[in-house]
């Protein structure tokens, strides 16, 4: 199997390279996203997969005549180490923090008068100016006007064709009519007459419509043209059912084929100005717009909006929540109740993956899991992205940590939770590692912040006590969840890595993740993740100092005790705890009967 | 007085609109800002102040034929509204953060077909970037090689002509050679055979000279331009004495005139390379070198040198905290029974000023004051940067918080240190503001952290403690301290106005200050301010999470424990406290004797 599959590698890079011989290319480039820059890709535009061999979910291409590299981030370093052994395709390792370093590669690597191409109708327009200026800094040239995958890949999946359908009131909390009334002005006062939008989740949110074209993000393929009176939708044919799409027409949305946008961007009046963002459309379509268009670049209208959960949505979450607490409950309350019994059949990582969203299936108005499970027993729970496969995964038996982190979208919400159990006898040092992360979360958890504050800045707080035994962690630390959309969206983002610029500012009605870790490679990874919400906090009267937000946190599930190092606990993070633990065990109970409701009322007793 | 002042002003704007029309000139601009990026600026470029009356240390001009108006921050909003009272000069509010809101002000009022002028020669090239791309977008032309002020301000101060003279072992510990050998390694690491220094910090320290041109930094005027084989300083003539100019060219550095820079730059082989930091040059700098020369842009190679102390440095460090903390044992000492006892002259905050410089006069290697102090009584305390002045200033009796932010310039180190001591009797309110203050002072120093950890990111965790009670404040957590150099120095800056950018991450031997405060507009104004050094932290054995830091408290001075709300304090928050104040008692007492001593003594006793 591994041969046939380097086999096939090879081939396909003899077959690029022979095309870019043809087309006079030196170089092309294969990043990792689609015409819509999401984070999820559909098949058709996994075209480094096919090339490289290289599964992993973020990873960008790069070949030449005597070279073929995939440069990805720490998080997939063990998998593409594994999936690349023995093909000619080298693992470039990309530090923390240094997400397009292959433009530096690039700009080093070629020479005076050679040629770079890629497909500019999925590269972001922000990396295409980067990659520009490095690259006619060495008199390189760029060609985005060809996709030789078109010529090699001859099997190329096309398009997904789920259909689309409405979200409804009550889980529509506001009719697009008045989202579109909002956006209009905001574009009034960038000075625009038009607004693309390209990216997935933006225009799911602004048309109140959802869809199943990717993986556990539900939302359809489309981009959205919109004017001072009505707005256009390019979806491909046969997607949107006829009464659908009659009652869009009577909001001002029309609809168009997918295929046309570009033709659309071109036929705009040559005197029109356009708002865009330059992190949230290709290359490609700037390009498509008339040379003469004035373009307002800002972060789109709807990326602010949609971030701020309004009053209706919160309550969904929040009974969402219990939901699907209860249904973490459920499978806890198995998953213990497995473990002490004697088996036939190994309980496995894989088996937890179905149990959890089984569990949550059986909730109402769950749709699918929000996110790849990642169930880690032991070492597996160090490795940050792991997947359990059914050809490569661990049993469940002996002694150590089992990290669950998962998620589900319910037409209320979307959750992402993570908690560590402990399995057979845990040791001291276990103990240890899973209070200092405990101390992180409870710390920036129970953090008051100015209105306004730059999110990235927060991400300390949570680090500190994890620091002070001399020990980090390499990722984020919370990232913005969406309603019953993505389960990453922005603008906030609590991470070293993200710039504390402008737009990152905390604003009421925000939904972040909060969670930190502690990986030991090789031994066991320890991560606690909960969902929170931007909260207007009381001030001094006055306010002084301006308005605060604190965070209510909205996951629901207990956290398991029995890893706990209490020495370690001061007073007030032990308060913290039990009144957490206080609140899980009042709202869930209702949601519970029989041995999960004994289960949630030990796993929540006060410590 | 004020009327006079006031039609000074109207007759110099006047003369500068009538030469602005001579030479067709629609908005001229004068930046806070001389030919080396000051902070403090000979008065020779001190033009904003001799135009506008404002006489703030930062503050931007620009006037067109019918405005006039000076950009300046929080900071300086109550004294510039006290000085432009009654002029035509409009105070411009500039919102933290947005230090060059005025590029966008004069992109939205200039009209196409306009010309924008400035003084390249004073400002920065990324500055200058920022307003050629802002003004051409809208069709104004930016002129910067004219400056009018030649032709209005006829009494214009000349350049400063204080003499050079060199810092010697022991407290030059490395010689220039060897920094100079280190410079060029670093060149070549940047692909540059030449490299462009202007800034002052950065020439003394490399040369191992020392000046007084500029109040309160030990810098003197000049540019450099050194090469692989030597180097050439340019410095008006007469203020290196010929043993010193010997010296130096035995060390390969040539001397120059001052005047001479320009021409060097213009005569620079039309085919090197250049490395220069455009935050530390001017346009006017740029604009002199051969268009055919390559430039390679790159912090200053000395920047992140002098930025780490050496260990010889530190200890230097080290012992000149300890003279400075006695001397300021013996002002409190001082302080502390004028205020109990009746007096027949008043007690101001001048005198504080004076007696303060005079404790630090009689301690060896005293140079001078690190910065004009703040001494500011009650609502005074609340004013930022506060200069009390024999014009106007408080009289220090009756009940409050006195504020005192001092520092000291020795050949051993810069010192600066706040505290805030009570005078008379205080309030519940001024204990508790005083106690969060010393929390998040707290926090912050007792933090370990990854080395590299991006400084401004750090500041969340002295913050915390404060915001935790709806409070906060409006300067940056700390700032990077010099040897016996700026007391203002980067790269690293513990404040979220600064973007987390890898040139600002901490390393080993960095010296910077903590100082979080709280200000009560009208009632009083609190800040704790320590300096501390990056030291290596103890990490888990084979260090798997890398190396971290720590930070040594170098600042040597009781805290007044007289002004905290015990209750509000932690276990290990008191625990810190008191480690401080036995380390204070055990190091200041043997450079202390008679009422200083059993001042001491009282002041660091365990809480």
């Amino acid at each position: 199997m591994p041969n046939q599959e380097l086999a096939s590698t090879a081939g396909r890079l003899a077959a690029l390279r022979a095309a870019m011989r043809r087309h006079q290319i030196d170089a092309f480039m294969v990043p990792s996203a689609d015409p819509h820059l999401s984070e999820y890709l559909p098949r058709r535009w996994q075209g480094r997969v096919w090339l490289s061999g290289f599964t992993g979910s973020v990873g960008t291409f790069v070949i030449t005549a005597d070279f073929a590299g995939v440069w990805t981030d720490g998080r997939y370093w063990t998998q593409a180490e594994s999936e690349l052994a023995g093909s000619t395709v080298e693992l470039m390792k990309i530090p923390s923090g240094a997400s397009v370093q292959y433009v530096d590669w690039l700009a080093a690597n070629m020479r005076p008068g050679q040629t770079v191409a890629v497909d500019g109708t999925v590269l972001g327009l922000s990396v295409a100016r980067l990659l520009e200026q490095a690259l006619s800094a060495k008199k390189v040239a760029l060609r985005t006007d060809t996709d030789l995958l078109h010529e090699v890949w001859l099997d190329r999946p096309g398009l997904p064709g789920a259909e689309v359908y409405a979200l409804l009131p009550p889980y529509a909390t506001r009719p697009r009519s008045e989202k579109l009334a909002d956006l209009r002005a905001a574009m009034a006062l960038n000075g625009a007459s038009r607004h693309v939008i390209s990216t997935l989740d933006d225009i799911a949110w602004l048309f109140n419509l959802r869809g199943a074209d990717v993986s556990y993000n539900p939302v359809f393929l489309a981009h959205a043209l919109i004017d001072t009176a009505r707005a256009t939708l390019f979806v491909a044919e046969g997607k949107v059912p006829p009464a659908l799409r009659a009652a869009l027409e009577d909001d001002g949305v029309d609809l168009a084929p997918y295929a046309d946008f570009g033709a659309a961007l071109a036929a705009l009046p040559p005197d029109c100005s356009v708002l865009l963002d330059p992190r949230r459309v290709t290359h490609g379509t700037r390009q498509a717009l008339p040379a003469s268009v004035t373009v307002a670049e800002a972060v789109n209208p709807t990326t602010f909006a949609k971030s701020r959960k309004s009053a209706a949505e919160v309550q969904h979450v929040r009974a969402t929540m219990e939901q699907d607490g209860a249904a973490l409950c459920e499978f806890f309350c198995w998953l213990e109740r497995e473990l002490a019994n004697p088996r036939r059949v190994p309980l496995t990582e894989v088996a937890v993956h179905e149990h959890i969203t089984a569990a949550r299936a059986r909730r109402p108005r769950f749709v699918s899991p929000s996110f790849g499970t990642i169930a880690g027993f032991k070492a597996n729970g160090a490795i940050m992205h792991y997947r359990a496969t059914q050809a490569s995964h661990a049993v469940i038996e002996g002694d150590g940590l089992l990290l669950i982190d998962s998620g589900g979208q319910y037409m209320g919400g979307t959750t992402d939770i993570t908690r560590v159990v402990p399995v057979g006898s845990i040791t001291a040092e276990h103990k240890r590692d899973f209070t200092l992360v405990l101390k992180g979360m409870i710390a920036l958890s129970a953090t008051t912040f100015p209105k306004g504050t730059r999110s990235p800045m927060l991400d300390a707080v949570a680090r500190a006590p994890i620091w002070a035994a001399g020990i980090d962690f390499g990722h984020g630390t919370g990232h913005g969840v969406g309603f019953f959309l993505n389960v990453h969206e922005g603008p906030q983002s609590i991470s070293p890595s993200t710039m504390p610029e402008p737009h990152t500012a905390m604003e009421a009605g925000m939904i972040t993740s909060i969670e930190p870790g502690i990986y030991r490679p090789g031994h066991w990874g320890i991560r606690i993740e909960n969902l929170v919400l931007n909260q207007p906090a009381d001030t001094e009267p006055g306010a002084p100092f301006g308005e605060f937000l604190r965070f209510e946190t909205l996951t629901l599930c207990p956290i398991d005790t029995r890893c706990i190092d209490l020495v370690l606990l001061r007073a007030d993070e032990r308060a913290w705890l039990n009144d957490y633990h206080a609140t899980v065990r009042t709202r869930l109970a209702p949601h519970l009967a029989g041995d999960a409701l004994a289960w949630l009322t030990i796993r929540t007793e006060a410590i």
